[in-house]
């Protein structure tokens, strides 16, 4: 028997992404009277924000992500497909998913950004982003390996190398893995080595801007800054990044040409829209900005396509204030929103009056008892901040889980300056190669020798 | 200025293996007059028995670990080394770490064991082991996984294989993750999907012998394998698996043969002591066990070699009732404290009675609200050895960790079937390829088409 879906429910909505604009979307129109296809590469939503702590070892990839499915478990009209989507036809009205054809009457297109190398690809290899689970297990990986290393390391100047982390990149995320790495090395992980005083650390953060966190208020940029600076990163701004090569960093501050050995160098610098934006503007007579993103009208639509949204990171919203919305959560969730309202209005001829995004201010963490909150009528810095930043967060966890537990631990983590997550899992490479002796034919000094230190 | 370790403390104590013997003979000698080394692959200690929670979904890897230097952060007679031993000198004394060198007064080997796959080391790929946090995931990805596809699936024959999940070995493991995969599929899962009915689902567990856990009284074994029909595994006894192919697997109940296809195969059946006891043999008089655990003395030393200890699942110590004893964390632990204790005797010219276990009873984890406990003296089954159960790994994360609030939230999830951590990470194998269009030259067919369901 042919199941023609068309007659079951009259409208037919596919969202591509589980990010914070699909999951928001998706859950709008949850139990409406439309059919809800979401469709996303993992089988679990991401609470970005907080990536950065799975990267430094303080909370576990599950702490931070909710399984698609149960989110939608109730949802009876709402089905989770895994996938990644790389062909959309807009005239056919139909996405290609694998080898299946997927039709839709409304397309709402959330994949977000990824990191861009500004055409560099092959400092990749060299300085890892920050955007998957599995980027942030390579990243711890990477910053507990080095302090391992640095143990083991005889040699000084190998040894200042592996206790050198650079961090390109003076945004939220780039400002919150420089806080992060900071304390773990003054502070978490004081105690911890024999050999090597971790407290020797060097944390260089480089921002091309002339402040970090650009998109905050001045006076609290320099709070920041002044914070980071007390914790111990050294901040470089006006600065680019010229190359990256295994194990050296280059960077030019004004005339000035640095190269700097460290083991550990990490991407926080720029992001680019996912590829299926341009799969869009090869479609459509949309077009995409300089960075990937696309270009979207009032109403969150594409040119020429009234069914085909495009939100969050992906989408260039410049209609509120001339410069596009800043690619955070807030923004995809409100439009995530939005979107899932004007679909149910539209089914009943009505519509909604163009997005606006309420600002809900920005805010960083920097470390213990230090942030920076800007909700435009009023700025926060130091502990005050902290406390905010924490319950911020805290409700935000609480709304996106209801598992209490959850963020007890997790804010029992925070204040307790606990470092249970910092397993180093994956492949080893980051360690000295060890060879393999076969047990015969291996070498054995003859004489006790002593240890080296 | 070149520094003389053997100057500074008088005996050099090192540890091979941060599991339950290491850790603990490590912590018997924490802040003793010895200088201890304690070295492990990992930088973290793991709490193996809960590692199948991790496998499905219930818990994260840094749950049930416990980072090495944390441990002994404040035991300064303690270093902890990251690397792996391959080499073994006991007529100089020394460890061969890397490029390192490394001299013992006193040697501690507790590097545990392996899968054993009886020489059939073809079907590992197939049938994945669970020893290791990279195991564990592995095994949570292929679980989550085969959901995933079979819900995509439209051919009957073929989303059938992806339901059919088989676990090879009725021991502890093996019992633990089939009840905790029948739980899922009948009752976690349930709802979550919209083209298959989870409870579906086939769970078979093949046993060997002629009863499921047979290390403990035939009374519980029965009790478990009723508990595990109740939950709707399939049990077959006296099953001897002849052969495991991609998707495939064969094997011989009596005269019959059978062959299941199931797309995940679950190796919980045999294992073998690690590398370094063939190398001990190798370069002493030592005897191997058939598989492969060293024979130790009464005082857990080994032939010949006073200075020389193997602890845990790699010593086969069979002084107490004629077999070895077994593979079970409390043995590796009352082992390790021996261990400890006895160095510390000897010098002081001292000694102890040769090593007693004392036998802390078994116990099974079947599913939610069901468990067996054999205390020897008292046997219990159902509810209540399931709040024993519970209350027992309470006590013993609790001693391992102090964060009450870990332990809290590990009882809330696994009371209230939480399944939180069912993120699948890693490579993407399983899942069906996605072929990546260009999106230049791909195929969109001009027609919109049914959805294939």
């Amino acid at each position: 028997m042919v199941v023609s879906r068309e007659k079951k429910a009259p409208h037919q909505v596919v969202i591509v992404g589980g990010g914070f604009g699909g999951l928001y979307a998706a859950k709008a129109l949850a139990n409406a009277n439309v059919d809800v296809t979401l469709i996303d590469k993992r089988n679990f939503h991401l609470f970005q924000p907080l990536l950065y702590q799975v990267a430094t070892g303080t909370l576990s990839p599950a702490d931070i992500s909710a399984p698609l499915r149960s989110v939608f478990s109730k949802s009876k009209n709402t089905k989770v497909l895994l996938g990644e989507v790389n062909v959309i036809d807009p005239k056919t009205q139909q996405v290609i998913l694998g080898d299946e054809i997927i039709p839709y009457d409304t397309l709402v297109i959330a994949t977000g950004a990824n990191h861009s190398y500004f055409g560099k690809d092959n400092w990749k290899e060299f300085a890892p982003g920050l955007k998957t689970v599995e980027d942030a297990i390579e990243m711890r990986r990477r910053i507990f390996s080095a302090f391992e290393a640095a143990e083991k390391e005889t040699d000084p100047e190998k040894r200042r190398a592996f206790l050198t982390f650079v961090i390109v990149g003076g945004g939220p995320t780039g400002v919150e893995l420089a806080g992060a790495i900071a304390e773990l090395a003054y502070q978490t992980l004081k105690e911890d080595f024999r050999n090597i005083d971790t407290s020797e650390a060097r944390i260089l953060l480089l921002q091309g801007g002339d402040r970090i966190l650009p998109h905050i208020a001045p006076v609290l940029s320099k709070a920041a800054a002044e914070s980071l600076a007390k914790l111990g990163v050294v901040i470089h701004t006006q600065t680019r990044v010229t190359n990256i090569e295994n194990e050296i960093v280059t960077f030019k501050q004004g005339d000035e040409l640095t190269s700097i050995a460290s083991k550990t160098i990490l991407w926080a610098a720029g992001v680019q829209g996912s590829a299926l934006g341009k799969v869009l503007a090869e479609r459509t007579d949309v077009e995409c900005d300089f960075s990937g993103r696309v270009i979207v009208e009032p109403d969150l639509t594409i040119k020429g396509y009234k069914n085909i949204f495009v939100i969050g990171d992906l989408a260039n919203f410049s209609h509120q204030n001339g410069k596009p919305l800043p690619g955070v959560a807030p923004v995809a969730k409100q439009q995530g929103e939005y979107v899932g309202k004007l679909i149910q209005l539209r089914l009943q001829r009505h519509t909604l009056p163009e997005f606006h995004y309420t600002d809900v201010g920005s805010l960083a963490m920097i470390g213990q008892n230090l942030a920076v909150v800007d909700l435009g009528f009023i700025k926060l810095t130091g502990f005050l901040a902290w406390v905010f930043w924490l319950v911020i967060h805290i409700y935000f966890l609480i709304e996106f889980d209801t598992k209490l537990v959850v963020v007890i631990q997790w804010a029992w983590n925070y204040i307790t300056r606990n470092r249970r997550s910092r397993l180093i899992t994956g492949k080893e490479a980051f360690l000295e190669p060890q060879t393999v002796n076969n047990s015969n034919n291996s070498q054995i000094p003859e004489k006790k020798q002593p240890v080296k230190l």
